[in-house]
């Protein structure tokens, strides 16, 4: 794998290598960046080298571990750092008292200095370990802290919650993403569709995010579509018609009459809701190779149903296969199986008066889908998954862009090396505190399948399958782990070393890739019992020498 | 106040009068509005008078009301609305079946038959009412739905949650917000920063908000600019120098001396972090008259504090007046008793060495302040409040913008009218259905001050202060309300009706009289007790004849 990424690593800067959201910027920092930027020049100390890791301490959602996300705009926000001359006027603005020769080394900055070495986008990303280490001169980097921060934490947040609900739904359904309107902000949205399609969705509501990447785009229509329609009258001067399959055309009032006709000989007479019947006719006229129907907007049982069979019983006369329904209301799981239910009488009653039924007619009934899409959770889908029912599709909005359960990752962005010394930031909870030194990090698999990721300091060997290593665990040191490694997987990848490194690639290319290393991720991991970090010995030996000498600096109290 | 605001409504549409987020064009919606679009505009249906009406139906937080905010953004997007030649190419890729003659249909499309009435932005709004009456063609309307709900939802959430961290922080305390890093994406950071203000913010650290937006930006210093000082050596070659209040100067190594000997009076000697020492020396170079300091990078008491004060006590000599310190980790309320103490007994120390003390001393002393940063929630702040504490100003971020305890508002977009026909989404549960019709919004006072929100259809006469009204209640239609009203505020204002009638100012004054706004509503509601909506006589009939004739349609079942 090594060797096919290296290939690639030539990736050029270009043009193109721009964040995906124009509000990415420099300026999309906190303010205290600035501040201390301007202290750093102001004593001579900002081009000191310094190390800086990103990692997060507790995974959200209760699971083991985070899908890192987000390494592609942070990739892009880097190539293209750079101080516009706006916002230098601005800078000078909220800092009035800093000097011009502040201001222009401000201007010069780029990250031609800069190395990022981060783990694939879509690996399985363990507590404490370095999501993304960035080097370079100080006071470049703490500019880089905010915006990285931003770009990594809701990424990986949604991208896991995706997961969970891929997990929940099971590898067979269809999972669409809906979270556009409730999601926080426009960028929320698109940041959403992206990383929910990395997790394993399929699909995606928003056109941004289809027009932006790729990712496939999928809706039917809503109750105010249905509520629109009042009754025949709204379409009885429509000069349309549908193309059979056989290539000859009904024009829409002979397809208006057989709905009718239909309607009567499924024994509805005028029982169902004409307005309802009508926006169904309008939709199927639209699209009737996929047709699809929305039921649930007066009564799915009574009204919704019936007339889309009877719709959908007149396209397959024409030779079309309808899709299905669409629930957004109501018990999902039992409701899905009355629907069911209700398909097979009425195709009985169908068969009955028109037999013998065509081959279109049989392959309608094969195939028609149940989609479900109310206010659906993970708990919702472990229950449904748990039950008899017949949907094969969900789609998912408020629970999974906004990440009710936890909206929130707390990722950090620690200084591990200032100079030639190694830095950490101390917790009275010893596994709290940072991980200190320039590292490199592993996968390592043992001989009976079990993962373990160790830290170590760069400057060490790495280890070598077959050999036999002790280590520390991270969250109790004393404790030592024995391991013979039969594979070693290096998890920190060069990304930007003054230039790209990895293979951005146009935009569903990328996701797919980060698709297919979580699989493979997942496919290891879900094999590993009570996952932990592990640290070499010197690296635990550099961390217990900082802690020492830190706590005896401070020790002796006036 | 109607009158200030006409004077205003002139303003013409000009190429400013963009979103703020680029990522905001019609392409921001749900692909199901596309697919709607084409299969009324197949049936002829496109160019239908239509008026849907954006509400909610519960309030976040368990707090009765909502503060309406998005107004503008969404303003700005209805103004700028327009398919761009990419966008039509990529929904001609999308729905590949669609006739040309739909697509220039699309191309052609804007908002000029549009109309928009809306509440103001920073209206306390209630359930069920509605905050916007959107009305014009309605495949445009319709097609405008999900990106309003989108702009909407978000910055009223988090409008909302700002107020309630006001509320429970009391009118005195400091509130800045500090959510950038933990935000979902760049826009729902920059979003937060711009609505959290409009809630009772007093600035952000997020910079690219106070360049779009003009809000005051705020920040200090991290651990890591801390961490990243060893020692006395980091800056001993610095040539740099401080400027005095009398216009002397005093160059960086007499500074640090005077500093050192500072700490030996206080009794520190070299007990406390040698490395913050110096971060705080540097810092304070660059802020002479802004000093601040985080204290908790080591220790807060025996190392933070005494350091702090050590370089605020040599500042004081020179003529500055120090800012203060922020805590970023313990029990704030205690730990801000703790630090207070120490500032008072390490004065004392200090007059007794080098009395008299100074003016400037004086002063520093009597201004010192102390921020608190670490994880604060709305909870937290009530604690606080209700104990002993000397903090007065705090640092928020990931509990506000992430509106942890409810982080998606549910607004929906209901059809309310069609062509002449008033539509209404129907619920089992009768207080959950929409509220049919084209209707007028009003809040009536009573003589006792109190205050009741009232929907009547569009046609009817507005109410007359002096005169008694009946209403019916939205949640239990049978009960009658007597109301004398002394004051009549209309509620929807025309916003935008083929052109934009609001006043878009340079976006800070925009903002406070938004503030104004919720300040002004926030005094009246305060009086206002059991909250809830009126309908009138006539919109009630309205209603209930729909129900009536919509469960007719649908009664009798074969």
């Amino acid at each position: 794998m090594s060797r096919e990424y290296l290939a690639n690593r030539e990736t050029s800067v270009s043009d193109k290598m721009k964040p995906f959201d124009s509000l990415v910027t420099p300026l999309l920092t906190d303010f205290y960046q600035l501040t201390m930027a301007y202290a750093y020049w102001k004593s001579g100390h900002h081009n000191i080298q310094a190390t800086f890791d990103m990692f997060y301490r507790t995974a959200p959602f209760n699971e083991p571990f985070v899908i890192f996300a987000g390494l592609e705009e942070c990739i892009r926000f880097i190539a293209s750092f750079r101080f516009e001359q706006n916002h230098i006027k601005y800078i000078a603005n909220i800092l009035p008292h800093c000097e011009p020769e502040f201001l222009s080394w401000l201007q010069s900055l780029d990250c031609s200095q800069v190395r990022v070495d981060a783990q694939r986008e879509g690996s399985i990303a363990y507590p404490n370990m370095p999501l993304m280490k960035v080097s370079g001169p100080l006071a470049t980097v703490q500019l880089l802290e905010t915006t990285l921060l931003n770009l990594v934490n809701y990424a990986s947040l949604v991208t896991t919650n995706a997961h969970r609900f891929r997990i929940a739904a099971g590898p067979e359904a269809k999972l669409l993403e809906f979270g556009l309107r409730r999601a926080q902000g426009p960028d929320g949205a698109i940041t959403a569709s992206k990383y929910c399609y990395l997790g394993g969705f399929d699909a995606t509501s928003n056109v941004a995010a289809g027009y932006k990447f790729g990712i496939p785009t999928k809706g039917t229509h809503a109750h105010s579509f249905v509520q629109s329609y009042q009754g025949i009258e709204d379409i009885r001067h429509s000069q349309t018609s549908l193309r059979k399959l056989d290539g000859s055309n009904m024009d829409l009032q002979s397809f208006i009459r057989r709905v009718f006709e239909v309607r009567k000989l499924l024994g509805f007479g005028d029982s169902t809701s004409e307005g309802e019947l009508v926006s169904f006719i309008a939709f199927a006229t639209a699209y009737p190779s996929s047709f699809s129907a929305l039921v649930d907007t007066y009564n799915t049982l009574q009204s919704g149903v019936p007339n889309f069979m009877c719709v959908a019983l007149v396209l397959s006369e024409l030779g079309y296969s309808p899709l299905g329904v669409r629930l957004d209301s109501g018990d999902l799981a039992q409701l899905s199986l009355k629907v069911h239910e209700l398909f097979q009488s009425l195709a009985a009653k169908y068969a009955k008066e028109c037999s013998p039924p065509s081959d279109h007619y049989l392959r309608m009934l094969r195939n028609v889908s149940i989609m479900a899409s109310n206010d659906v959770t993970v708990e919702l889908l472990q229950d449904i998954a748990s039950r008899n029912h017949k949907i094969s599709a969900f789609g998912i909005g408020t629970h999974l862009v906004t990440c009710r359960e936890n909206p929130a990752l707390g990722c950090v962005f620690k200084l591990s090396k200032i100079a030639e010394t190694a830095r950490m930031k101390f917790s009275e909870e010893w596994y709290k505190s940072s991980i200190p030194g320039d590292k490199a990090a592993y996968r390592l698999t043992d001989i009976d399948g079990i993962c373990r990721d160790v830290v170590m300091l760069e400057t060490e060997p790495p280890p070598v399958p077959g050999q036999a290593y002790s280590f520390r665990t991270h969250t109790k040191p004393a404790r030592l782990v024995q391991i013979i490694t039969e594979k070693v997987e290096r998890l920190l990848y060069p990304a930007w070393h003054g230039r790209v490194l990895i293979d951005i690639t146009p935009c569903l290319k990328y996701l797919d890739t980060a698709r297919e290393t979580l699989r493979l991720h997942f496919s290891q991991i879900s094999r590993t019992q009570e996952p932990y970090l592990l640290l070499s010995e010197e690296l635990h030996q550099t961390a217990d020498r900082l802690r020492r000498s830190e706590f005896r600096e401070i020790a002796t109290q006036p």
